[in-house]
C-alpha cells in the first residue's frame, strides 16, 4: 500500500500543492482494495459509501435495462476516480455495475472522509473541483458524440483520444460502449 | 446589480458556509448583464474568459454540425451556472453557443477570479466542487438516457424532472433537444 500511497500523493502535487502535513494527514484516509477479474468493485443496487482511486488495473462501468441488455457507460484505468457517483453522493443506491477488465488495486476513500478533508485542506477540495469539472467536460463531450456522431466517428475519436485502451479493451465490451454490436464493430475496427 | 448579488449570497449560502467576510471579497469578483431575447451569451468561435450565473431568465446551449442542423445540449434558467465549460477551462475556443429564449440577467465570473478566490475561500472551493459533481451526475443521466431510453421516455422523464421548463421552452426547442423532430415530438407530448 505504501508504494500505492506514493502515486496517489504524485497525482495530487500534479494539480495542486500538498503541504507534508497535510498528506501526512490525507494518507490516514485511503484503505487498499485488491481486485481479480470479472470481479465487482460495485454492483447494481448495493450502497456506495466509497469512490476508488485506481492503482492499476482497468475496469468497466455499465448499466443494465429490463431486458437484461448492458450498456457500457465508461471504461477506466490508471490514475481515474471511479464510482457510481449519483448514489455515492446522494447516499443512494447504486444504478450501476463496475468490474474489473483486469486485475486491478484501488485506493479507497468515503464520502464522509472525502468531505471532512476538503474542509480541513482546501487545497483537496480544489483538487476535486478542477477533477469534477474535467469529468463534467469529458461526458459533456460523450453527449455531443451521441447527439451527433456515426458509432464510425466515435469509434475513431476514442482510438485517437485514449489508443492504448483500445489494446487493453476486448471488442465486445468496445462494441457495448459505442452501441453497436461486434459485426458492426468489425466493419470499421480496421 | 445590489439584489442580484443578494441572491447569489443566498445560493452560495445553501450549500456552503461564507462568512460577512469572505462575501465582502467575493462578491467585489462579479459583474452584472443583461441581454434580450434571441442575443447570445456565448457565440461559436470566441474566446471564454467568463462563466455565469443566471439571476433571471432561460437560455439554450446548443451547437451546430457543419451541415447547420441544431443540437441543443442544455437548458437553463435562474440559479444554473453556464459557460462553454470545455473552452473556459482549457481557455480553448467556443465549440458551444449559448443564446437567450427569455430576456436574461446574469452574474458573470472570469476564469481568473473563480481560481483565485477558490484558493482564497475554501468555502468556495467546496461550492464548485459540489455543484460540479452535480453537474457531472446529471450529465450521466443523460448520457444514460440517450443510450437506453427512447426520445418519448426521455421527454416524459424531462416533463417530470422540469415541469415548469416545458411551459417555457417552444416544442421546438424540446424536440431539438430530445433530438426528433417537431413532428414525433407532437405525437407524444400531450
Amino acid at each position: 500500500m505504501e508504494e500505492a500511497l506514493l502515486k496517489l500523493k504524485q497525482h495530487f502535487l500534479e494539480t495542486v500543492e500538498i503541504s507534508e502535513e497535510e498528506w501526512e494527514y490525507i494518507s490516514q484516509h485511503f484503505t487498499y482494495k485488491r481486485l481479480k477479474k470479472h470481479q465487482f468493485l460495485i454492483q447494481e443496487g448495493s450502497n456506495v459509501p466509497n469512490e476508488f482511486w485506481i492503482v492499476k488495473g482497468l475496469v468497466k462501468s455499465y448499466f443494465m435495462e429490463d431486458s437484461g441488455k448492458e450498456h457500457i457507460l465508461q471504461f477506466a484505468f490508471e490514475n481515474y476516480w471511479v464510482s457510481d457517483f449519483q448514489a455515492y453522493q446522494n447516499h443512494g443506491i447504486s444504478t450501476l455495475n463496475i468490474d474489473c477488465i483486469e486485475d486491478a488495486e484501488f485506493l479507497v476513500m468515503s464520502f464522509e472522509d472525502r468531505e471532512k478533508m476538503c474542509e480541513k485542506v482546501p487545497a483537496l477540495a480544489n483538487f476535486f473541483r478542477i477533477k469534477s469539472t474535467k469529468g463534467y467536460i469529458s461526458l459533456q463531450q460523450r453527449v455531443m458524440g451521441l447527439m451527433k456522431d456515426s458509432a464510425e466517428k466515435r469509434y475513431n475519436d476514442l482510438v485517437q483520444k485514449l489508443p492504448d485502451l483500445i489494446q487493453r479493451v476486448p471488442k465486445k465490451y468496445i462494441a457495448s460502449y459505442l452501441g453497436v454490436s461486434r459485426e458492426t464493430l468489425s466493419r470499421f475496427s480496421k
